[in-house]
């Protein structure tokens, strides 16, 4: 589908680059009649707003959004809804030394053999900013939700081979790195500064919990929840990998040990991760995904130039330690749009 | 696309249930003008096959395929290709037992929560014979691939906790369990054979590289290679998790050791699994799947009978120990399918 | 989306072709648990089978379809339904004389400048017996839109220049042209087979009329229901053009005219023809399609052969010398897939 | 899909409403590297503009465009091409008086049957401003299209009863009407201004060449390229039925008139309007669009007010008297977002 469009019965574009005027979204498929104002997308999208703290980038980006269509009179229309947000802060002359290069970890060199052009503003569509716009359309998918009483929450459980020990929903927004322990996360916030100040980076791994879904939910073969997850989670820059429930721990669990037993209850535990031959069960789905350090550091690299010569490179510009925190909100924004989306499917389905 | 179509430009959608009368596939966009006959197919075909070894389900599927169309005077017409095999190996009755439960693990629950209708034969649509028209497919991908030079391998690198040590590709079809170390594979086989005794079930891992691949192909944002080869194989019945080049290691590595860095060879290393930004770098592309235990054990299991009530479940029937050996073929068909699919976008976005 | 594919929530792929062993259709998304037998798909095909009258092809298609997956016990499972036919009645060598010569009408020239290949075994994909898939999917959706009380009719009101004047639903099944006017019918008739005494044949207009649909149906701006009628019509082969409503005539007619009051029962007049602004309004949809004159056809034609060379035809073969009866049955099952789709659509939007 | 997004390999997404803020487009699948500026979209909006003549809106919309992204000194990146235009003229006052009632013949009625939503303002997505996206996008097709040296050329051939005689592309653009008859344009317009005075509107005939098309482009069998834009030109608002070739005259024509035979040449006739069996021939496609009356006419009408009692409503507001003149690039617009995916698919069958 040419790479800006996802899900089916409510469909996100999202459009945009890094240095040009505007990002946004379109979101189709909204059910009509939902009280919906810019207020609550604008909370998501301040969560995901750089400047926040010392561990992430001072690059000041005023994400403040517009809604151009699809509500009337405080309520959605069940016309496409367009979020605008402006690019307030950019300043593409802060590349010029390295546009004749190709950074390491970048999509300089990908996008350049893709598309024959040598962009070099600031990433452009591989930018991080790309995913203000998928930030918007999932507030109006976790609006949808919150009709349905599902909750979608993300936080970090590793940073840099720190671990979190404790699981508690309540801090997570109250330290800087968004993960659930708050031992785990001053360690983290340091060992993040330390990096930082030897101009190096590191990576994470973030969990997302879903709860309160529809047993049902999925569609295989081929569009399988976990599989269209996977997909939304993939599609976020940075992200190297992702497990379901016991995830690459099954691969060492006996089938006596992994399969998830039942009871009057329900399910005694939860090894699936929520979801069992592509479909929801009820239980939380739960997720891990791997976020490979921030490859924008200040560290000097090996590369070549646009011109095939040897060349050492060292980033300026202002770049985030450790991308975990930032994309938090980025992964429960996908996960609200994939579950949405598939809510509305059943309903086709059954109808 | 309610889940049974896959690809864009190269795209099949497969057909058929474990104890329907056929399974197959239609594959549409394929090249016209391409030799092409039912033994190539079939070749792979035969690697899917149970029977095989004293690891593999005793079932003895004859999976003979037919090519229905699309074929004239041994070349592809450029028209939908459509394979078909039948099913001659069904013995329903042997699932007569547990028609009142819900098997641990299996998709039992899920879909009868989806459709309110309790289908128990053999899993139909959630069965693993579902892959043979994916394999089938995927063989017809493989035969274009072989035009631009790129090859697929997949390889078991881990079952129940044993790893392999070293990697030697003639060896992969040697051992019943495909595994790339001799030695481990036979330590695997031990073990599986142990289990199967106790009526038990193992995990793996398989690793699979693509190589010779074009720079290039992905489509940012939300069609990336590797997030569009993430939906690929998490849609794979087992499958729990997938990973590319360093994977979750990278969530413990520094932004100076995880960066691929380049001189005038190319890429110095290959952390990044020859995908960065969503688009393939010319590098070697390289994932690892996650594959949980066999579900269908016999070992007793607590699980709730469709009236709710607790019961015990023992499972009788016919099934692998370890899926990980035909799951090599079956992720190597959909890689190839995603390969494929790309580069013929690739070229649509060019012309 | 390559051609085979047609729909989105309810969703069919047909394969198959002229000369091959089967053609077929899985039609996925069907609501679980409808009552849903082969015979009631049996009795559509029956309606489209050649052979029935003097003014229909004398080959023999025996149109047995089997449901090889999506029942179970009577029911509907909601997983793909996959219906198959067989082709009992191929004769490739009948095309023999024309394999080096471009029939005039036929795709033959268009299949080879596409594809590359000159496939002569009686037209393959671009054959009318593909629709034999497509009508078998049709009945289903019929099927389900029973449940809805809405009703699918086609007829035809125009052959060779002779126009229906009346319009008695009861005789349209009852004459062989499948005219709403039984006198009209007969001189019909009588036209067809004085043309098919010389080898010629002639086309004519079939009117379809939808009642019962609930007003809002449609998706603007691109998926509107007109549209995605004009779509489903314009792909079935032979036709020539659509209009809703007024159509053609809408051209000379003065706003105060074409647009349709209301007053308290409703829309007084249709010349809308049941859509507007893309969503259907609740009043009956009726549409006209122009079918062209059959183009196999033995009156000596002037053509090319593969070779360039300058060639009189004269196409030997079994053929209707007017489409229309056949088309009639597929003109209603792509509407009853177009509507059923757009019902389910909605279902999800509400959702 | 939702209703926005249209085409598969060159792909655009519509966005806006007629009194938000912004319309636009996003175009995805553009050919990286070719050269394109503002002024060259600006042309095409130009022509969309009303406020040109005696025979058009006088309301003021000033489109101009801006590219937000997809551009880098002067040429596409191959990255999605977002194009901004913002509404400068809205007075959503001017509404007021209709907003309890539904116009006849406008989408009032519809839309709130679809989304329990009456929002008055100027119909919203259903207005003809949604069309500035379309256009916007279709003309970077166009751009798309002169590489491969195909045109595309729509004009009036009917307007009010009044039919062309003679066709004579150079006079399209240098009348009101964009008739291809100077004559004809003359009574064409007087009988508009009559119309006009008398509150009253009137419909017509486009017809749209596209010449130097290759051969071969179209998906059988449900992307045909017939269908196609059977499907994209009754997108648009106000069209009523399409026909190709010969169309509704081909309902009376024998086989032996219809069907195009071939010499040395190349085709004798076009009476299949340039597509045989869904794929283009080479020839030039030729298709005609019925346009309604314009709904909104102050000549009294009865209708029902939102709470279902009789009223009479008399339209105020500023609207086109004939929609044909603006319509006009629409419809080439349209064919030009056609014609281009479908190169673009067949370079993605052949690679």
């Amino acid at each position: 589908m040419a790479g800006s469009t996802f899900g089916e019965r409510l469909k996100v574009t999202t459009f945009g680059e890094s240095h040009g005027e505007s990002v946004g979204a379109i979101v189709e498929g909204v059910t009509p009649g939902v009280e919906l104002d810019e207020a609550y997308i604008q909370a998501q999208m301040d969560r995901r707003r750089p400047g926040q703290s010392s561990v992430t980038t001072p690059r000041k980006e005023y994400d403040k959004i517009r809604i151009l269509s699809g509500l009337f009179e405080g309520r959605t229309t069940g016309t496409p809804l367009c979020i605008m947000l402006d690019n307030t802060d950019m300043r593409p002359s802060a590349y010029d030394d390295i546009k004749s290069m190709y950074r390491p970890g970048h999509a300089d060199f990908t996008y350049e053999k893709k598309y024959g052009v040598r962009d070099y503003r600031g990433s452009g569509r591989a930018s991080g900013r790309e995913t203000a716009g998928r930030v918007a359309a999932g507030a109006v998918a976790r609006k949808l939700l919150e009709h349905r009483s599902v909750k979608v929450l993300a936080y970090t459980t590793e940073i840099g081979g720190i671990r979190c020990g404790t699981f508690d929903p309540e801090v997570i927004e109250s330290n800087v790195v968004r993960a659930c322990d708050p031992a785990a996360a001053e360690r983290m916030v340091k060992r993040i500064e330390e990096l930082a100040a030897k101009g190096d980076s590191c990576g994470g791994i973030v969990e997302c919990r879903i709860s309160g879904v529809l047993a049902g939910l999925g569609e295989p073969v081929f569009d399988k929840l976990d599989a269209e997850l996977a997909r939304a989670m993939l599609s976020i820059g940075a992200v190297k990998g992702i497990e379901f429930g016991a995830g690459f721990q099954a691969a060492a669990m006996l089938g006596s040990e992994h399969n998830d037993q039942m009871d009057a209850n329900g399910f005694q535990t939860n090894h699936a991760g929520g979801v069992i031959g592509g479909i929801s069960t009820g239980a939380d789905i739960v997720f891990r995904v791997a976020v490979k350090p921030t490859s924008s550091i200040s560290v000097p690299q090996r590369t070549i130039g646009t011109d095939g010569n040897e060349r050492e490179i060292t980033t300026k510009g202002r770049h985030d330690p450790c991308i975990c925190p930032r994309i938090v909100p980025v992964i429960e924004a996908m996960a609200c749009l994939v579950i949405e989306d598939h809510y509305k499917r059943q309903a086709a389905l059954l109808d």
